[in-house]
């Protein structure tokens, strides 16, 4: 209930943020340190975004399954790189119905080691890859600062695991499925993202190339919104996935992972919503539009009440998902207010005025006031409403890819980078090595972010080091 | 891949359900004690087992939401049921990020604890309740003896978990989710169930009334497939789930819980699974018609492949689950065996004589041989098929009912009943004591497996003890 204002986002936006996920009823914090509870709002948004993007992994080829959730932690210690990157993080079982376990279990952080040593067993010949699997579900990650969707202890997500005989088939299927979070991110998520490599340091632990999306955050902050990875043949070493080729000959997996995890929900509330509230893109708000019936007498309410219904028939039957709020404990205002919070694109208002013309008041949550507001006659309204949530989705999309470019900057030189990464991001050459990205670091706080894959054609030179540099990257504090 | 048969059902019922789980490629064994890796086709045969209840649990009110897979291990002993019932089974996490915690966390055997704490944080009035949340996952119990879909320490499920304003709501809401159970088992799975109320001694622990839906199969032992408990005030008063209601006076909730897991799965392997393999329900196959296009020069290939691909896009459009299964390193009789294996219900055989003829073989996996084999026009496939997947639904469905009620007998004497039970079901008056209940077991291995609710109107006598008794009880062995 949104008895009380938010935080504005001008005063305090990681405030703003805390608040808007209660008072919009997305998420709860829970009495486990650092975990949380998605409440069943924030979970039908979950469910439109793996609706979205299932039905895209399908079309792809991919088959989910499932794996468990404990993993032996001698399993961790067979890939080195890994075992560094996630030992600290760990939650361990060390207790198992009573008695001391022989070897203590984990709770997945992620599932590259138990599928690996699954899909060794499973992988045989040529004819068996590729191994196109993905898998729902939650992990473990022993965080130590958590904010609700951006960084918990379990959070929810999806990881897609694939085995290929060739390099080239696995780095294929890598950008593939950077291409579909992109897709995702821009179609359904109105996020503008940006496509690239991660930089050495960034990378996952245990990758040879990881490539993410990155949104710009309304504090201009980056938010790494999804990954995904090109092992080589790193895991297929460590866990023996082999298949017999062509030439019957033993050959050595090309493996991959990706994942996009509920930070996309922190990534949807910090692109676009407002200091009223939520706002939602269109395609995933599990309300894309409600009726608000306004009268005051009986008799007004029965005329009221009888086209609301009517509507809310037609709209529903339009495949709308649309919502009555018909409680009768509270005023029109509080309402408004309420699914403002809550960020439904679409308010329909009924009042005895509208019955009388045939109209009804439409009110659009992308654009407060007058401006959002506009009266239509009911005949027609599925189209007039479907029109306008189309019209929402691009009008977030646009909103937010302008505030994106205008935020972005190439500095002249470092000084001019430093000054840059304080309110925006940079975006500039840099010769790739680690020091100049510590330095970087050491004196802004800003993170290479991502090396994106269009590139200008000529050289330039990196803007710490001055040496040669053949790409740019975006530099920019992140979440 | 289906290259040796499998154990006949006469011969070793276990050692057949074994096998067919692993050649029909449903699930595998896991490199951690009990637990089981679901494979592609299992898991997307659970997919239509989701989708097809997720639906009804919408349809009547409930919404999604998630909740902690981690447990404070003090949560479990504010109920004392419970915790009986459940601390034997727990897995412990002592370690999280490289310390040990001050309290141990278990991974959840159910979910009840943590979602009456939170439920206790959110109900404030009358106006909150009925509150109707579902949560989709797995959880965890250190089962010693396991097999797959049946009994595994980490196994997928649904919990339901409402609260309510009165006990005759929550008891209603009890009954409402086991019929949406056993319209789901009969409708959907083709699993002929019995509804009915569970013995004290096979209560859910902290459950007041627990209900249960009960199949039988092939091997004629029971399968508790789904339950449905109605708590009173147990967890809400041990989680202080209060509201003030209209009187404005401060009240515990009364609370229920409902569970259906990929236990369902074994209930339909052994519900319908024949010495060739899987037999599918058409209602939840992943793949409902698979297409084996059947030629020996490349001319005949060109021909039938014409054919095949065309029907497979009529079929497709029609939204039949289709397979093309175009192997060209396989014979046509591995085909149909494989297939067979699997499941599959229909079979699409295209030859040259048929691309002649105009027509396709159809063949029907629950009755094989030349019984189940006909010859359709290409033309109206798309009809054929779809009627054809309806009939064997229901045919299934017939079958597994007849079968089911021919090994169901009304015992004379307590002697006959342990006759019975041997290698059927009793139904039989039970005083409804402990004492008699513990005697049958004892005796026969065989349980009570649960009270019907339509029972006869007149009383009779205690099947044990001779004393008057109200009503009839299933007793068999039971999974």
């Amino acid at each position: 209930m949104a008895e009380e204002k938010l935080t504005p986002r001008s005063e305090d936006f990681s405030e703003w943020y805390n608040q808007l996920v209660l008072k919009a009823d997305l998420a709860d914090y829970a009495p486990v340190r650092g975990c949380m509870v998605v409440k069943p709002y924030g979970w039908a948004l979950w469910e439109n975004c793996m609706a979205a993007l299932d039905k895209r992994f399908k079309e792809t080829g991919h088959v989910n399954a499932a794996f468990p959730m404990l993993i032996p932690m001698s399993f961790f210690e067979k890939e080195k790189e890994h075992v560094e990157g996630f030992s600290p993080e760990l939650a361990v079982v060390t207790h198992g119905g009573g008695e001391k376990l022989e070897e203590p279990l984990v709770v997945r952080p992620t599932s590259e080691t138990i599928i690996g040593y699954m899909y060794s067993k499973w992988i045989k010949s040529w004819r068996d890859l590729p191994v196109l699997i993905n898998q729902w579900g939650s992990v473990m990650r022993w965080e130590l600062r958590t904010k609700l969707f951006l960084r918990t202890a379990e959070f929810y997500w999806q990881e897609g695991h694939t085995a290929h005989a060739t390099k080239e088939e696995a780095v294929e299927e890598m950008y593939r499925m950077l291409d579909t979070y992109y897709d995702f991110a821009v179609n359904e998520a109105a996020v503008p993202v940006f496509k690239g490599t991660k930089s050495d340091t960034e990378r996952f632990a245990g990758a040879q190339i990881t490539t993410s999306i990155e949104g710009m955050m309304q504090d201009k902050k980056a938010l790494q919104s999804a990954t995904s990875h090109y092992f080589g043949t790193n895991f297929a070493k460590a866990f023996e996935i082999q298949f017999v080729n062509q030439n019957n000959t033993l050959q050595l997996c090309e493996t991959t992972s990706w994942g996009l995890s509920t930070r996309m929900i922190g990534a949807i509330i910090m692109t676009h919503g407002d200091d009223q509230g939520l706002v939602l893109p269109p395609r995933l708000a599990p309300i894309q539009a409600v009726i608000v019936p306004i009268f005051k007498t009986d008799a007004e309410k029965s005329k009221v009440m009888e086209v609301a219904d009517r509507i809310f028939k037609e709209l529903k039957a339009a495949g709308i998902r649309i919502k009555m709020d018909d409680r009768d404990n509270v005023s029109s205002g509080f309402k408004f207010n309420d699914w403002e919070m809550r960020g439904v694109p679409v308010r329909i208002e009924v009042g005895p005025k509208d019955v009388e013309k045939g109209t009804v008041a439409l009110a659009r949550r992308d654009k407060p006031g007058r401006e959002g507001k506009s009266f239509v006659p009911q005949v027609g309204l599925d189209y007039a409403v479907s029109g306008l949530l189309v019209d929402i989705q691009a009008s977030l999309l646009k909103r937010a890819t302008e505030f994106r470019d205008a935020n972005i900057h190439e500095p002249k030189d470092y000084e001019d980078l430093k000054n840059i990464v304080k309110d925006s991001w940079a975006f500039s050459y840099w010769c790739e090595s680690r020091e100049c990205e510590a330095k970087v670091k050491e004196d802004t706080k800003a993170t290479t972010r991502n090396i994106p894959f269009d590139q200008p054609d000529k050289e330039g030179t990196c803007i710490v080091c001055g040496k040669p540099s053949k790409r740019k990257v975006y530099f920019a504090k992140a979440y």
